[in-house]
């Protein structure tokens, strides 16, 4: 249960198996650094192209293909006093014939007050002075080597995990990943202060960001997907085109859950989704698209066979 | 602002320039019931055939193509103490490959705790017994006659409503509606007792209701799509297929929106819906599916522009 | 068998149980004429609104809902030496990050050589001096009365018929539609001097024309979604958004008629599909997509059963 | 211009900066071998692993990112009497309720009787005693290793190509990839003896094969999508999934390309392509769906600029 401090100094554009950086043991917890979204660290300096460049990956002592990796998320602090975005709606959020009404795609700049929790927009126009945003800081892009040696951009995601942009990768979260290649191989990067749904702009408030996280293997675990839980709820998150597509490996990989771990059959399994499923667009912006099917722990307290999971 | 209380005798499946059953003032309110969505009333005596039988349509006077007509959902009241469901995932919900694992779809019966606000399932499996859920009832298919003439079935949705199937449709919530023909001709009906995001078993728990809503004229209001507000949040619906589709309509009659009514410019729209935007998956079952675009109203509090809208 | 030569006086714009002009007999052939998509008539006079409007309903003598209505195109001749497209690539069939490179969208005049069968542009951009284009004379819209009373926008398609806007609706095709209400009810118009695939431009050649077509009844026939023949090739059409679902639905009703007409059972015919289907894109711009599917006859001349159908 | 034998021992599920397994000059031809999507050689032995294992890569000097590389197909030789299919048609090509009705996946074998140029059944059922089909095979999967070092599945496609399954890449045709690492890194195999639209079974009829290639350098050529031409047409693919960003990105491609090399601007090439393009459905089966859009020669011959190119 050793703790390691790690300071990156290499990084990769893709998620796959690379050479570890960094060799840890079932239960470690690791303090890391990453950089933003197009490569610059804490001082604003750029240390690495874009896009997304990983910290990592971290080869998890014990971790082979069957296995699922959990890993939960401890603390994601902001390091740099500024961020980013982008100030347009991507091209692909509204109706085709809409898209000729804005400007072309330009970054724009935020301050991020790191103690008051808010960021605001360095120069903003008239109609948004004096406008903020909490400050909730996720991790945009994180993930396992996938299958079959593949080494996959981070610009996108998969089963693996990779570039999912889901707000609720905050502080408190832990999430399973499936386990492709010996030692897991677990990246990170691509801090955001602050993102909507949606990931709508293409970005969230980029950002430098100091991470704190923890790894446990869970042993022959089959995970088609990854699946995550707070104290309030478990989810699982579905990567694909169109947004349908995310839907169905989302739902579906649920419905796995619960039938594996829950007790129920396709039937219960139905009922209880029916009722109790909560869905969230986390981007519909990267090659490809991240719904998340969630379920309240509320939902799951009343059934026969008590949860042995998330 | 007179109530009327109305008794409907005759029910359509489809929303269209049909014969008004009542006609109303602006500022008027009705008390009416609705049948569920296989056309079973209050006591379980089958009156329409489906689907979605509508009460209506109410001419409003005042309303003319052009304008937009709001209503107010006052209240939403059971009728009767059963409800049904599908008992299975929809097949266009699961990955294709999952689909033969289900049992042909069949209907199930609930039991409605009006009292208590709980449904149950009447015969739960052995996994499910004990198991309930808390009604929170919405009207699952409402809107105006459509544009041109048409008449469409309550099967499907557009931008004069329809089967939207969103579980955000409940008392408290306003709605406002583009009107494309003289007097707007309101249906309503297919209200569900309770369901989950996205409709995912094809129902919620269809049942029988009795509704009081009032309707107010707005004139010269160019909406495209449903846009409806709460105490706490605004938020549009667009519905079409793909997802992706629904999405791009919800999107960009936020856009709109925020333009028309709180003085922001494409950009300043963009920068405050890349961060607050909230979507919702209403039904992914229908037709056309529907997608909702949510903003809080804290994030608007704080622009310059006085909100004059939601 | 008698042939009624009809000069329509009133267009539609919509698809549905509108009030008959014309009542014929099974077997009858009918000579009439058709208004461009914006309602311009043979002299170049407005005549009617857009979209689409057409001639029509007719009342086929015998047609009852369960039935199919077989439709065969015995000439369609231009009546106009102009037609006219837009002038840029529809926004939804470009890759979203290329859409502000073009132009808006306006109206380009055609000239159409009638007697030489060649249509080129009335004022060509240097590029396209001498650039011309073959004459291939084909129905943009056709149908009969969709189910359920319904009355729907000849701006979109469904299992009726409507908005196909496919290239291959040209002189010798018979095309079968489901019958939903008595008579039939069909409906006929916006004739394309010739269109590319997928109508990418959101136009054909739009012109009026003389169309000559014959009915037949084929009693209790159930047919899913429109089926065409030609001398060479039977064909299958679905209408949907996205593409992916036009195509389930094209295949879908493929693979029935192979069962209900072929003697084939499912696997069977998924062998003779997975190498005689030839998919066309008809339409990518409409409210609704289409999808042709097709089978050369020679791949069913080898069946064991003799095709009955087609 | 030499002449290489290459037999080939090592093979790759993934397409990526593997170690070439030979260098070749500019102008260069390869004879080489592929084995069958699941692994199988010219005698039926198992050699290596599905999914599409790949023959290469072949490093090509001079060959240098932002450079294209052309690949002509010279031949395809059956090098096996039999072949294999699945058996029934993919859940995802038909309508999600009539996935149940057929049985689960299976592998059926065919017999290919080269001399002859046809394929059959091994064992028909009795409706299709006596069925056969053409011989005409074709280029499953092939393409260059992708940018910033990935390295991806065979179960898929990219710009870079990959498993396109276009029964189109048959002997005559060359096609331009784009080059994004130093020599290219040409892989080939998965060659299917016929195959119709969409590979809608899952698979054409899977064999091994000789295959004859010649390569060719383009310096300085940009290229966003595989572009192929034959002496009757020119074509660009498009790899994604809906279809309809599949259809995006060749339409864009073919766009770009007549602006590049046919002295076209967007609104000439709009002209020319709302009339000439030809789509085809590739496969509609795989992780990305691959869609063709086809221009025929003789509507370019007319051009004012003379064709540089295709």
């Amino acid at each position: 249960m050793a703790t390691h401090n790690f300071i990156p100094t290499r990084f990769y554009n893709s998620i796959g198996s690379h050479e570890p950086v960094l060799a840890i043991g079932d239960g470690d917890t690791v303090v890391t650094e990453t950089l933003d979204a197009h490569g610059f660290d804490r001082e604003g300096k750029k240390r690495a192209d874009g896009p997304n460049p990983m910290t990592g990956p971290f080869y998890v002592s014990g971790a082979e293909p069957g296995d699922a990796l959990r890993i939960r998320i401890d603390r994601i602090a902001m390091t740099r006093p500024t961020g980013w975005t982008f100030q347009v709606l991507s091209p692909n959020v509204v109706n085709p014939g809409a898209v000729a009404r804005f400007p072309p795609r330009a970054v724009t700049d935020w301050i991020i007050d790191i103690a008051a929790g808010r960021a605001r927009l360095a120069k903003p126009p008239a109609s948004l002075r004096g406008w903020s945003v909490a400050v909730e800081p996720m991790i945009g892009c994180f993930g396992l080597a996938p299958a079959m040696g593949q080494s996959i951009s981070t610009a996108t995601s998969g089963p693996y995990g990779g570039n999912m942009d889901y707000r609720g990768f905050g502080a408190g979260v832990e999430v399973m990943f499936p386990v492709s290649a010996s030692g897991g191989l677990f990246f990170l990067g691509d801090v955001h202060a602050a993102q909507g749904d949606g990931e709508i702009v293409g970005t969230g408030i980029e950002t430098a960001a100091e991470i704190q996280f923890t790894v446990e293997v869970v042993k022959r675990k089959p995970v088609g997907w990854p699946r995550g839980s707070t104290k309030s709820e478990i989810f699982t998150v579905g990567n694909a085109r169109p947004l349908d597509q995310a839907l169905q490996h989302a739902t579906t990989e649920m419905l796995d859950w619960l039938i594996q771990d829950h007790g129920l059959d396709e039937v219960a399994a139905s009922h209880v989704m029916g009722q109790a499923v909560r869905y969230r667009i986390a981007n519909v912006f990267n090659p490809a698209y991240s719904v998340v099917c969630r379920i309240g722990r509320e939902w799951l307290a009343g059934l026969k066979a008590s949860p042995k999971q998330g």
